[in-house]
């Protein structure tokens, strides 16, 4: 079922998950073009971001925010243009960061738009290092993580757009950075294009023992994004007073129940009161929307000058995106995963 | 084996506990009293202060702190007089906070040692509400739990040092407080002469219903100091941005093993995610040492005022230390515990 401009194709949450989601759990349905009212704009989406927080909604247990419900269009951010306006602010052919979901078309009375111009230079940004990624990335290392030269910063997924972000920004920053990812392709690419001092692979069966070489004099901030074994291997090498912004937990979200023992859960207490850890989590616009204006300014400054790099894993094709997303949860991407849903204008 | 002016009494670890401490684990032995040099005073021990942190240094797992020898005093704040002096800073009957120990006598030179002048109104309060648990609880709360009004806190041993200044600071900061204890007779306590909105018995075996009962609208802070099944009960309660300032964890401290499955640490850190939850630990003079003056000059007012209230658990004898600090880890003190060692002058 191809893009046209007749008809508009959805990718509907068709079940929910029992732990790794299926190309089952969703459905992809060709409905009309919807048509906007005085006031509303008909928005086309060019790029729609995939994001592991989409596992969350999918299912119905209580989380920060509500699930997408079943036979319900798939939530998520999209970089769109206007084809269609009847409201004053916007033209046709205008670039807008809009929360379309996984369709071709939306619209919208102007609520939750973000104006991107007529001509964006890189328009797909705004879905990752410019947006929520590079904003998690930023807020999370710098207000909770608290990074001071000379610390040992480790961070997970380390070529993923959150990852990445924070250990360049860590060595803007002074720290020493070791980066964990999967396969030794990623690992390089940490090393060599982003300047981390070290990335491991997670899927090396002496991982630990590899971590506590790297980080003999123990870690001072561990950005928490994936969980697991890797937040395993961290624990025991924690320094006192150690920082761990926590934004997500990818490893953790298929898991349909709880591990077996011992219950790990008093020794985490503990190393928190005796290693005077601040373990904090957040939502990034929830908690820190007011500060979008001070990270874009800095980290434009950063992109100009070639501080920050950042690398994509465009996907094309809006029927491709359920697989996409499966994969996105076993960590297949390498960079920030986009569907390139329909062509520019 | 009585006080006397003549010998130094002290009480060693004699064998580092499994589990739950019992009187083996300590020895009275009688010394020759220390003569001072030139410089140096020597001090008798009016008050010892007993804390559950001295649980752990009679252990040798790696702690925040180094372990007590075997065979060697035990460690802890005292308040004691000086009854020899060649120290220029020191007249003879002086007061001052030292670390002398569990022991009559101690030779200091000044090092560490704060003056309490020559006649301070309540000497024992340098040990509790003036000082270390006062201040825990003070920093504790207004730091880390950062209380608004409206909103609510629960904090457990809610008659002890630190339970009781937390509620009552609590309370003096608009929230709607909750505590909790052991006994319906410290529970009482806790409402009519603290001024708590409600005291649950941890012994209860309704207790965690009870407390969803009580904290229907969430909880907002939860200050810990005892862990385990306290906690169990609060953490599905939490509300989004709860803050968790940990000072202590006291059921746990005579654990010798991890308990059975399943393993919640992944269920801890997912509910720090989804609820934004803020956990910290803290040593109080590490981290907030600065700020004690702050502390003092606030707490001072609202004890002259009688916003605060204060209650010591007194036992007569340096030799019922051992006796009495196994109590206190099973929650038999009423009130801060401290030992009379010896009469003032």
């Amino acid at each position: 079922m191809k893009s046209t401009r007749e008809k508009n194709r959805q990718i509907l949450l068709a079940s929910r998950p029992v732990g790794a989601p299926t190309t089952a759990n969703f459905r992809l349905k060709e409905t009309t073009k919807p048509v906007p009212a005085e006031g509303e704009v008909l928005l086309r989406s060019i790029y729609l971001s995939l994001d592991p927080y989409m596992r969350g909604r999918m299912s119905d247990a209580p989380s920060y925010a509500p699930p997408v419900q079943l036979n319900q269009v798939m939530l998520g951010a999209t970089v769109s243009q206007v084809e269609v306006t009847r409201h004053p602010d916007y033209r046709v052919g205008d670039w807008v960061l809009a929360y379309s979901g996984w369709q071709d078309y939306a619209i919208s009375d102007g609520t939750g738009l973000t104006a991107l111009g007529s001509a964006p230079q890189n328009p797909s940004y705004a879905l990752g290092i410019m947006g929520m990624p590079g904003f998690t990335a930023y807020m999370g290392l710098l207000d909770i993580g608290r990074p001071k030269a000379g610390e040992t910063l480790v961070v997970a997924a380390a070529t993923g757009p959150v990852g990445a972000t924070v250990g360049q920004i860590g060595k803007l920053k002074g720290c020493r950075v070791i980066g964990v990812a999967g396969g030794s392709e990623k690992c390089q690419y940490a090393k060599e294009v982003l300047g981390f001092d070290e990335c491991l692979d997670h899927k090396a069966p002496d991982f630990a023992a590899q971590l506590k070489q790297v980080c003999s004099a123990g870690i001072d901030i561990y950005y928490e994004n994936v969980g697991g074994k890797v937040f395993d291997a961290v624990l025991p090498l924690l320094s006192t007073g150690a920082r761990i912004p926590v934004c997500g937990l990818i490893s953790q979200y298929n898991a349909t129940e709880l591990p077996a023992g011992p219950d790990r859960l008093s020794l985490l207490m503990r190393t928190v009161l005796t290693k005077r850890l601040r373990v904090q989590g957040f939502i990034i616009f929830d908690d820190y929307g007011q500060r979008y204006p001070e990270f874009a300014k800095e980290m434009a400054q950063w992109l100009g000058a070639g501080r920050i790099k950042y690398r994509e894993h465009l996907i094309e094709g809006l029927e491709h995106a359920p697989e996409a997303f499966i994969g996105l949860l076993q960590g297949q991407n390498f960079g920030k995963l986009v569907i390139r849903v329909n062509d520019a204008q």
